[in-house]
């Protein structure tokens, strides 16, 4: 979706409401274009400078001034939801801790729908979002899995713990997956690309299991790394 | 590697050597320039037209003539190696059955070098080659994984029957995967973005394995299809 112009893109900015990105028009010299321009980037949203013509293509108002915001369409689902959807049977969650890059967010989106996981969590912060590059690479999966977005991921394991759920960090250094249990009501914690699963999120966690490694280098890339444990999931909860 | 100049790069296109691309300056008029840029063409090379600096900026010999190709370092293994390497232990070899994107390929890589896979085939003909974007991709595990290539997958499948290993495809539509025997000599096949495993190759095939679906759309990337399968692999193999 598009909201143009400087005080819709301003009002925009007060509500929280996920910005994919914002084309501002390279030449404006106003200052009230410039202290918009900061504003934008002071948020954190990704400004996009292009000329006059690209503006005046993408504009659907043709009233834009200068301003064109891309807010994400989709609509996170809350974890209370997810929960009481799965009250009759062993719920299966997914936290994403620090996924960054939006094409694996994408391609995790695409193996919890293929392995029936009833939900998948990601932080607020330093987490890739639900943005149009998601949606396209989940190639339609995205309609089928439900998203929540929080505040803060310990939070939540704690709020799965009360729930009856059993946590595990997918990480190094943990009992190898294939001896873990993990039938019953399970969330697993997929660590970030570079940094893992966090040390708080890990103390928080039931345990750590980890995908057995043989080689030198030793690096899967994370949709990939969580593909293979929460398949090992499914294997068990479907040879149970 | 770099070759450079107009003689160069069309001796370089008689060989069977794996082009990465052609940088080509943008404003070459005269003849032999033209009919070369037409040769590379019709050997489906990539041909990038650039302006003068980013061929003076790229030239190492300083006498291009406008032209500078990008030749793949890497040097194939054969699979006899492969096959003679294992032959005091249970081989375990993935061949892929035209994986095209060499995000992909690079991503499979990592999967068998963490995995511990003996051998990787993969075709000459409608298939990524190991190129600069897998080498990067690939974080490093293609120095430790052997990659062979061949030019009929099908001659490979058989030549790897006759040596002990028992060759099961990944696809939909088989036994599913958890309770096939993935023990012993294996190679797995995996299928391309698209197409899946050929007819032809899935014939050749001593059984067709299969992970779970449980969702509504039921597409998995390429590379964490590739990682759940070879994974289950292990999970057999070091619980045996």
């Amino acid at each position: 979706m598009k909201i143009e112009g400087r005080n819709s893109v301003y009002e925009l900015l007060k509500m929280d409401k996920e910005i994919d990105k914002v084309l501002v028009q390279k030449d404006l010299k106003d200052e009230a274009s410039k202290r918009l321009i900061n504003i934008i980037r002071s948020n954190k949203v990704k400004v996009q400078l292009v000329d006059k013509y690209v503006i005046e293509k993408e504009s659907e108002s043709k009233r834009s001034q200068g301003f064109i915001a891309f807010v994400s369409d989709y609509k996170y689902f809350e974890i209370e939801d997810v929960i009481d959807a799965c009250k009759d049977k062993d719920g299966f969650i997914v936290i994403l801790n620090e996924i960054l890059d939006p094409h694996n967010l994408g391609s995790i989106i695409r193996v919890c729908e293929c392995a029936g996981v009833d939900g998948l969590i990601i932080g607020k912060d330093r987490s890739a979002s639900v943005n149009d590059t998601v949606m396209r690479i989940s190639a339609g999966a995205l309609n089928h899995v439900k998203v929540c977005r929080v505040t803060n991921i310990n939070n939540s394991i704690d709020y799965l713990k009360k729930n009856g759920y059993w946590v595990y960090g997918a990480e190094i250094g943990g009992e190898q997956i294939y001896k873990a249990n993990l039938t019953g009501k399970l969330c697993l914690v997929i660590g970030g690309e570079d940094s893992g699963v966090k040390r708080l999120t890990k103390e928080k966690c039931d345990g750590i299991v980890s995908i057995p490694m043989f080689g030198k280098v030793n690096s899967l890339n994370a949709s990939v790394a969580c593909g293979v444990a929460v398949y090992e999931a499914v294997r068990q909860r479907i040879s149970k």
